[in-house]
């Protein structure tokens, strides 16, 4: 059984693993404050969208805890401002307005339709909120862990990039899901984790939640997904996705879109696992998606004792890249797998709603 | 101009430049003895196949050079002996044994032509050698610079990955002599250079002699290859070559190969410079090339304070991979450039002979 907790909430009290200190020491934190919580967000001690989310609504919850002298109106005013301020911590990161807007909404929506309503009723409501968007998220990841086992069969090799997985969302991750789920079933996958460059979050995550729950895991750095194929070692390819458009293109951390690429050339199955919150029929093609651009000094500075090159170099160092709807075999989302024509079949999938 | 001497040999002394301190120092050390030269090739503070078989040459000349009470069969017993023990600090280096063995044999050969040959004339005979390979070198860099140009037009964005630079020759290169001969003559490259992990060659080595030499240079992660060609950054890709089979496959530092597939999905000429010693029409294909492979533990371990991975994970760290002739546009050698079909067209480059 996967023995990985990336977030804990108990009697009221929110932990969480922080993802900071992997692998090498697995020290768990408690969120007390919204300051504890902003500040957990904006230096990655809790990444990966869904994480954030999660984290996010339990953090409003513990945020406002010991404030009870006050009515209900100046609690709700407090709840506000608070999730504003939580907001803040990472502005682009889609799944914590998305929660911290839905925390809001259901306690105004609940103000509305109750005028009597009192502080403990909507620190209740808050709870129970919550815990709505935690089970909501175990259930998606549940459920999109089953649609890509029904992709893969037992033995495969499986390279996967970056960490979508466990410690990225409430359980299980997205893309690793089905790895972590063969692994209770005994499928014996053979999985292959890219670095990932540069903040290593195949290295010091991936391999980490992989080796941890025994699943057979080789690292490798990423430009040697080529070989890696090549040697025949390699049956599919699972990926996560932070955006994707109407036509299918997926933006998803740097360097998936040349493992797409590889992948197509050597024939290999590529599949992107995508939370339908991350579909966005709005925005037409990959082209219409901004890609963040970080400091370059990350490539050759961080984790280094001194710099590994020339500090004056120029750089380029985008976060994400768009992978072509035409590299992709499937798009697996917690309401089923989705084939090409992705501008006719992602719609259909909300449609069915 | 050119202002890198990776190895200056004057008034019989040897001197080098110490690779392994770049990018942050730039410190030349004098290698006196055997001892030395092994040591300087063993730790890789010289590296690359033409610039270890050149320092070889001069550091077999200045290894014996204080050896003079001695006849001179004697002397060339130990000439021999050292040039052994010097090819033991890397025994898969072709040019090294290459460079070595030429030196001998050119001692062994005037012996046999002249029997009164004194150690004075053996050492003369010598220094003459190790200078011919040196300057053959130089010239071979030039020469494929010159090709090299002819492929690429003033203004383009071009791609390097790991380091066949001056710095692994005696100057210039054999894929970065184009760039700085371009440079020389105002041709206004753009060079994205992938740093190549996991021992940061492009990072390191360079970035740092295009950078010192004015080029307009962009440093990127190996897995941003993908996005930099679909920004349409890149006209042209220019590679090195470890050792190329018969049919035209190459090897190369790992990463390459990806590199290649990359180029052909965009549409973007992929050059590989070849001198004809690396060339090897006894291997059939690229299958037939064995592939080194290094310590995995280099992966998570080497240039960081702590593991950057679960010290439990398994890893696969090849240093080349072959890139299949398909994605070759063209091989430039010294003697021209070679287009497919490689089997019958290399083949021909040595009848010319």
């Amino acid at each position: 059984m996967l023995d990985i907790t990336p977030l804990r909430f108990e009697d009221d009290r929110l932990f969480i693993l922080d993802q900071t200190k992997l692998p090498n020491e697995e020290l768990e934190i408690e969120l007390k404050t919204a300051e504890d919580v902003w500040d957990a967000i904006k230096k990655l001690k809790v990444r990966g969208a869904p994480a954030i989310g999660v984290c996010a609504a339990y953090g409003l919850y513990v945020s406002v805890l010991d404030v009870w002298e006050i009515d209900t109106e100046s609690f709700i005013n407090l709840v506000r401002e608070t999730a504003d301020y939580i907001n803040s911590s990472r502005p682009t990161a889609v799944n914590l307005s998305w929660a911290l807007k839905r925390m809001v909404k259901r306690v105004e929506d609940a103000a509305a339709a109750y005028p009597g309503l009192k502080v403990k009723d909507v620190r209740e409501i808050m709870l129970k909120e919550a815990q709505a968007i935690h089970e909501e998220d175990v259930a998606a990841c549940m459920a999109m862990g089953e649609y890509g086992l029904e992709l893969l069969k037992p033995g495969m090799g499986i390279l996967t990039h970056c960490n979508a997985g466990t410690i990225a969302t409430s359980k299980y991750g997205t893309c690793l899901a089905p790895l972590h789920l063969g692994q209770e079933r005994g499928y014996g996958f053979k999985v292959f984790c890219d670095e990932t460059r540069p903040l290593l979050q195949g290295a010091r995550l991936t391999a980490w939640e992989l080796v941890k729950n025994g699943v057979d895991t080789t690292l490798i750095c990423d430009n040697m997904a080529s070989i890696v194929m090549k040697n025949g070692w390699i049956d599919a390819v699972v990926v996560g996705c932070d955006r994707m458009a109407a036509n299918g293109d997926g933006a998803n951390k740097i360097g998936t879109s040349g493992v797409a690429i590889l992948a197509h050339e050597y024939g290999i199955p590529f599949y992107m696992f995508v939370p339908t919150s991350t579909i966005d029929l709005n925005t037409p093609t990959g082209d219409d998606i901004p890609i963040e651009l970080r400091h370059g000094e990350e490539i050759y500075e961080m984790w280094y004792e001194k710099p590994m090159a020339p500090t004056k170099v120029k750089t380029y160092n985008p976060s994400f890249d768009v992978t072509d709807h035409k590299y992709i075999s499937a798009v697996i989302t917690e309401k089923g797998i989705v084939r090409p024509p992705y501008d006719i079949n992602l719609k259909k999938l909300f449609e069915q709603e």
